[in-house]
């Protein structure tokens, strides 16, 4: 059995802990959590990116997906902590196991920093019908984990105005009038690219994602902001004290929301507080549960965001495309890995001006490893990249200019016609749905099957979302924008919207095929009708047209396509060698 | 003053009434009303197929939409009634205005076997908040109107099993099946086109509609009609009988619904029920609250039914081509009117064999009246038609086997190019969502903007849902399956359900297109990606090619035309005389 496991189970018995459960997340609901959080990995040993850890005293269990059951069964071998394969026939969910676990007048245990109030809710419920009992104020994990590393404290910079197009005063005052609209007195945010936003400034606090660990209460005239202060110089904190904004310590956002008064109305969203932050409020405070007004305002982009975006995008263009050309080129000849080639790329983004870093972690899937959604090459896993096969290759970065996102799928060596009428059909997918010009109020569930219909014409499809909202260097996955044709798609796309276009399909141990664009929504006309609205693709960098049968394209697919190679063209091949930018003329060439 | 609103009031001060609300609608939600149920009309005088009265001792007001305000302001003059014109600024809702106007105390009366039990709730709820009370239980204008046409009644007639291709008692157990998984051990039903399925009856008390008023209680063993005994033949009385079905009289609907025992549970749809079967139920009995079940059985057409229709619109196909034949031949020659029109396609249809009659009030309309989205020609409006202009036709049918609804725009005499632009955008929408191959799933939400794109690609739009769900032998328009890009379009598509196709375009002043096909659902493949569907066009008449700009379709577009046009020609021709034989080659021919 771990070590840590045994530990974990001492700590159980001396708070009386009859069951402890131990996520994988941040207090602020992060899609990637820094090291200090990586509390299930520590006592699991399971490294993967998604999974929770329930432990009891003589049972422990690991829940995670599809994409890890390989590494998770490796990872966890001889730990004492079982595999349960999520989704699998016959194995519980995590809530399930609990209620047939759990005894009455037993007490569960976790972290409720770490828990969403909503989960938090489902966890009181369950326990009130079973008669058990929740404690959510320990961190036990903490408390038996010598070496933990401290909460991250990167320095926090500034977006200049210029930079951002919109002051920090400006924000204050636009979310302020939504309060007033809601009656609200005070508002609550909890989640890092709220604050980030409207405060105008980035840090490096959390793995891919720009971001500072903070809390953040905003009332009709003051804001309190709960960071670090050793992440903020001294000529930070008085600019920041200008616009009204005065720094507090990090841990003391919970006593303050244990301070707020009976009949003053507060603001937050139960969606993404956390559980401990909504169990400190007092009861008798009356909650206005909304969505938070920066998920809309962030997520509609400035002109001065527009203009920097398409800077990022020629720079993620120039890299991605010279990337393309070192592969096609040497793919076969030189011994080049999927790790490799990751790294490869990254060195050429390094050599664009302001970049930052990753926007997520590379996806560089070789061959079969193409049709694993979620593939990441791991050490084991990472495959040799020949010249026979497609390298499926989904990457981004952060610029000060913005964050891109990007899927190239590349025919190494000869293809298969099959193979080419599927890329051809994510191909016409992608182009299609770009080329959407749409009614004022649709949401991405009107245009997916623009995405989908060159695919469900041949019997195929994917079993993913065809789009998601991009942060302005912010999380590479935002809402509340969506393309998707069964859920509620989320809200109506708003020019300033940035949106992926990511078709795909996948074949079980052949090959996978995704084509990643970004888009920007654009007003197209307004007529007695109505207001149509567009896209402007971002993303700036060939698709394979090794791939591709023209044959299987209509006319005016051919002319969607040509026109984005033009535009490609135009645009990187002043930035080229000589030798690569003939290349891309060559890459970009008219199809008939 | 009216007479009619006088006696009304003396009946409402005999009964200390202080305000009374007079629907538009009969016991059962249909949307035609009989004779019998015409008590708004008789009040008020206006005539137009929506309204509701709303009558206080010194004011009365009738509310109505934009189709009918000129109707109604003639229709009302001098009648002590106010038009209420709804939609128009300032003018407040039934609700708002009976909110500000009903004091405490004061008693409001409708007949709660005319108003929804989903309406009825609102009018109680406004009641508690004003101090006010509601009076369901009197049916005052039945007191004062001495001539009223006794219910209708009649007869019933059954589909045999061959032509409704599944038993009574067959329908009847696979309801009952519904209810024990629901834990129910009565069902109400109130829809008459429900009634009507399950049993395989028709009747003809309803405005094209062919269905009989009656309600229903179905237990886990037996089942009870309650209808008009007038209505039923000896022979049809113990044929039910036979299969478990007793008749009981109409009326006693209610005692039977308020002599439900407490601990019993009653399944019901409150959408569909009226408020006096909700208040009738004792408030003990414990309610499961359903969409009723029959709705989703019956919007899938079994293989007989779906023979039976291919044999319908076969009839429906002849009858509009020679109709088409005679108008384009002879607009501009003869003294053609839209009524006349109307009358001349309706002996075209009694010309096919088991036509039964209209499915809807036909709406032919020339020129700016086609801009009319629910234009209904009167003695008063009733148009020349010449030979300038487009002439939309709406119109359906009931025939033995099944149910029709078809529109097409003529081209009488030459068009502006504009127009022809309109039409063939409306035409390519058309022609694309019946083209739709989709997973299995999908709802229209996710197909409507096959129908708009080539609308929204020019700047223009209509203003109504793109499909409805077509009943067999029932009502015209039925759910649960919508096309709309709006609110949420309702049920997945299964193969067997028919929608309509009818994307528009409408230029007020000017002139309206609209094409309408019906579609039957039907499966396409099954792969390991999913199981995909598509549809498969019952309509069988020509689109008017002189209205076509094939310049403006793809390849694939012309394709779908004519092959639509192929399918019509073999169809029809050899159902026609030789004269139209020919014209109808010539109407169909190819484009390239």
């Amino acid at each position: 059995m771990r070590k840590q496991l045994q530990a974990l189970r001492d700590a159980m018995a001396q708070h009386r802990i009859d069951a402890c459960l131990i996520p994988t997340d941040d207090f602020h609901g992060s899609e990637y959590v820094g090291e200090h959080f990586a509390c299930r990995k520590y006592i699991s040993g399971f490294t993967g990116s998604a999974g929770t850890l329930l432990v009891f005293p003589q049972w422990a269990g690991l829940w995670t997906d599809g994409r890890y059951f390989l590494q998770a069964e490796a990872q966890l071998k001889d730990s004492g902590i079982r595999l349960m394969k999520m989704g699998e026939p016959g194995v519980p969910t995590l809530e399930e196991f609990l209620r047939d676990s759990l005894q009455p007048d037993q007490t569960l245990a976790f972290d409720g920093r770490c828990v969403s109030a909503r989960a938090g809710r489902k966890y009181y419920r369950m326990a009130k019908t079973l008669g058990a009992r929740i404690n959510d104020r320990l961190d036990l994990v903490g408390e038996i984990w010598p070496d933990r590393p401290p909460l991250s404290a990167q320095p926090v910079w500034e977006l200049s105005k210029e930079s951002a197009g919109e002051s920090r005063r400006d924000k204050l005052t636009r979310v302020r009038a939504v309060m007033a609209a809601e009656g609200a007195e005070i508002l609550l945010l909890t989640g890092l690219e709220d604050i980030a936003w409207l405060l105008n400034l980035r840090g490096d606090d959390v793995a891919c994602t720009p971001v500072f660990l903070s809390y953040l209460a905003l009332t009709r005239t003051g804001c309190l902001l709960f960071a670090q202060p050793a992440a903020f110089s001294p000529a930070l904190i008085a600019r920041l004290g200008a616009d009204g904004v005065e720094l507090r310590p990090y841990e003391s956002f919970y006593s303050y929301a244990n301070s707020l008064s009976a009949g003053q109305r507060v603001m937050l969203s139960t969606q993404r507080i956390n559980t401990k932050v909504l169990t400190s409020i007092p009861p008798e405070v009356r909650l206005v549960d909304r969505p938070n007004p920066t998920e809309a305002m962030r997520a509609v982009k400035n002109e001065t965001e527009q203009a920097n975006l398409a800077q990022a995008h020629l720079c993620d263009g120039i890299a991605l495309t010279r990337f393309m050309y070192w592969l096609k080129k040497n793919a076969g000849m030189l011994p080049i890995t999927e790790r490799s080639a990751a790294a490869h790329l990254e060195e050429l983004r390094k050599a664009q001006p302001d970049y930052l870093g990753p926007s997520f972690d590379p996806i560089l899937a070789f061959g079969p490893h193409g049709a694993v959604i979620h593939y990441s090459a791991t050490e084991e896993t990472d495959a040799a990249i020949t010249d026979a096969g497609f390298l499926l290759a989904d990457t981004g970065g952060h610029y000060r200019t913005g964050t891109t996102d990007c899927t190239r799928t590349y025919a190494l060596g000869p293809l298969r016609p099959d193979q080419k009428t599927a890329y051809t059909a994510v191909l016409r997918g992608n182009l299609n749905l770009a080329a959407a010009r749409f009614k004022k109020g649709c949401t991405g569930i009107n245009l997916d099957y623009l995405a989908r219909q060159p695919l469900w014409d041949l019997g195929l499809d994917f079993n993913h979302g065809t789009g998601h909202g991009v942060g302005y260097l912010l999380s590479v996955h935002e809402g509340p924008q969506s393309i998707r044709w069964r859920n509620p798609a989320g809200a109506a796309f708003v020019p300033g919207m940035v949106t992926s276009d990511e078709p795909g399909v996948y074949f079980d141990g052949d090959y996978g095929i995704r084509l990643e664009n970004l888009m920007l929504c654009v007003e197209r006309e307004t007529t007695p009708f109505g207001t149509f609205l567009g896209f402007e693709t971002l993303t700036l960098t060939p698709f394979d047209l090794d791939a591709v049968e023209p044959g299987q394209m209509s006319p005016a697919e051919k002319a969607l396509l040509n026109d984005y190679h033009a535009r490609v063209r135009d645009a990187i091949t002043p930035h080229l060698p000589p030798e690569e930018a003939a290349w891309l003329q060559e890459a970009t060439r008219p199809v008939e």
